[in-house]
């Protein structure tokens, strides 16, 4: 993945140094499947490990169709006025169809893709978690290093994914549509209840008075749930990320929320217990990787694999009798 | 959470002699989270794994607001008229809020809550694995094994949560509502490229039309894509729960497909492969048990823990610190 000429340490003195085409590299080196890569990848974020930190993280969620991108593209636009140097991380070109009728998401980022102070990373999710790339994480990171005061996330808001992203960012948006009263019966308490802020998106033309009345019911529904962040009560405003309306209120509301959070000082516990979870997710890898990886234990495995498509023997036993042979 | 004069041995009897009260313990002790039910659950499933698989594993999949519920209500019904005895396992009653103005999903399934051959399940998702219950695939089971013929599982459709429910059935049914040439922009390729039916739902008064079209754009769509079943070209049918519109065509569709997948022997292949990944999800939850349940490494973590809050360590630093005192 990368050049023999480049070492790690040229690597991370680039990335500092602000340049993109060695961010790029550095993320396609984290992202990378190969197993001399991952040395490199975590030698590499040691070496920036310093330069962190320092930005704000804001995750983006909701589900397909509602505008994630779009919204992306004009806040981070009103963002960049105010000379701020924004990194956008999305998700999987690859999920979505790019030919045909159906358009890939990086078309509806054209004013931010043009912008110089902005970076635009698609990452391939591998299906595997929900929409969150695997190293999304150690992608922040990376940009926080390269100077990013601004890092927009976004993900595909349903589940797995939207835990995942609540535990690497400082403040969660969730993007819903305007949709009449019976619809809210679709609102999962789940989904509102992570949210720091909710914007009704689509609020203009026909849609407008709708959107009033989400928004409404949406703020009544907020009563009934705990906020996920200490001493911030979450927030609802309708916009319409199309004709940039109500842009400039999200970007109040977030700057309202970090002077609380930050007085708090829940800003900093959030990042400390993010760290902690993210020090028990590669735990977890590394334990199985180390015994997975072991001969001994790879040859009973797939001795038990055949018992087990052969129908002979339950899941529970098989796995005790392999548990029992575990000594450390 | 088992009184003590009933014995696995009578409860295991009881659920293959149909009792539904106990059929109900058994799904409560099994998402117990008390380490003793553990055991018993174990047990059980094992007792009871002799008397499994003989039912057709039906997935149901799509956003919030899509109409699963009415769908299975509806396509419920009429299986029941077919003299099928159904299990419908559905998820979490607290991740919708079911006060105020947004109804709970129970109301929805009003007809098949009141037919005696009909047994519906709502588990708790706990939030961890995208509106899946963590013990799905044994609720499957215990379910098969009180002699349920046909068993729809009801998840919620992004990311994980549809792999996961893909690992667990026969047939995976995705709905999605009418919406515009330009609405197939949400369109996820990940999400219809596992489905092996896909509904457009609310099929009925103004969005008929609108269907049809939805119906056409994702025909043309599939094209595109892989089929998730060998041997089988993904079908797109126009429906309306509400209306009971199409569900006949729904089930011959299916007919058709088990017809095709059972003469293949892709069955029983993808059966054999949805055993092997049960196996090894087993197998990993024992192996970090059993690794994060030792006193010395629970020190050790602990210990490391404090450092990570502090800032004082990379998590791929500490990490390796303590993967190198494990010894096998």
């Amino acid at each position: 993945m990368l050049k023999s000429e480049l070492t790690l340490d040229s690597l991370s003195k680039g990335i500092i140094n602000r340049d993109n085409t060695l961010l790029a590299k550095a993320i396609t080196l984290i992202e990378s499947t190969k197993p001399t890569d991952h040395e490199k990848a975590e030698q590499l974020i040691n070496l920036i490990l310093k330069k962190t930190g320092n930005s704000i993280r804001i995750g983006i969620t909701g589900s397909p169709g509602v505008g994630k991108s779009t919204f992306i593209d004009s806040f981070g636009s009103f963002l960049t006025k105010l000379d701020k140097r924004i990194a956008v991380l999305t998700v999987d070109p690859t999920s979505t169809i790019s030919s045909g009728s159906i358009l890939g998401d990086k078309t509806r980022m054209e004013r931010l893709g043009q912008n110089r102070n902005v970076y635009i990373r698609t990452s391939p999710s591998r299906g595997n978690l929900g929409g969150v790339a695997l190293k999304t994480r150690e992608a922040i990171l990376l940009c926080e290093a390269a100077g990013y005061e601004m890092i927009l996330i976004e993900t595909i808001g349903v589940g797995q994914s939207e835990i995942l992203i609540r535990s690497m960012v400082d403040v969660l948006i969730l993007l819903i549509t305007p949709a009449g009263g019976d619809e809210l019966q679709g609102m999962k308490k789940g989904s509102v209840e992570i949210a720091d802020l909710i914007l009704i998106n689509k609020s203009d033309g026909e849609l407008e008075t709708i959107a009033q009345t989400t928004q409404k019911n949406y703020e009544n529904a907020l009563h009934l749930l705990n906020s996920p962040t200490e001493g911030w009560t979450p927030k609802v405003l309708s916009i319409s990320s199309i004709e940039d309306k109500g842009i400039p209120e999200v970007w109040q509301s977030i700057t309202e929320y970090l002077k609380i959070v930050k007085s708090t000082g829940y800003f900093d516990k959030r990042r400390e217990l993010q760290r902690l979870d993210w020090f028990h997710k590669v735990l977890d890898d590394e334990i199985m990787k180390l015994i997975l990886t072991n001969t001994e234990i790879r040859k009973l495995i797939k001795a038990t694999e055949k018992q087990i498509v052969n129908d002979i023997e339950s899941p529970y036993t098989a796995v005790k009798k392999i548990i029992n042979k575990l000594k450390f």
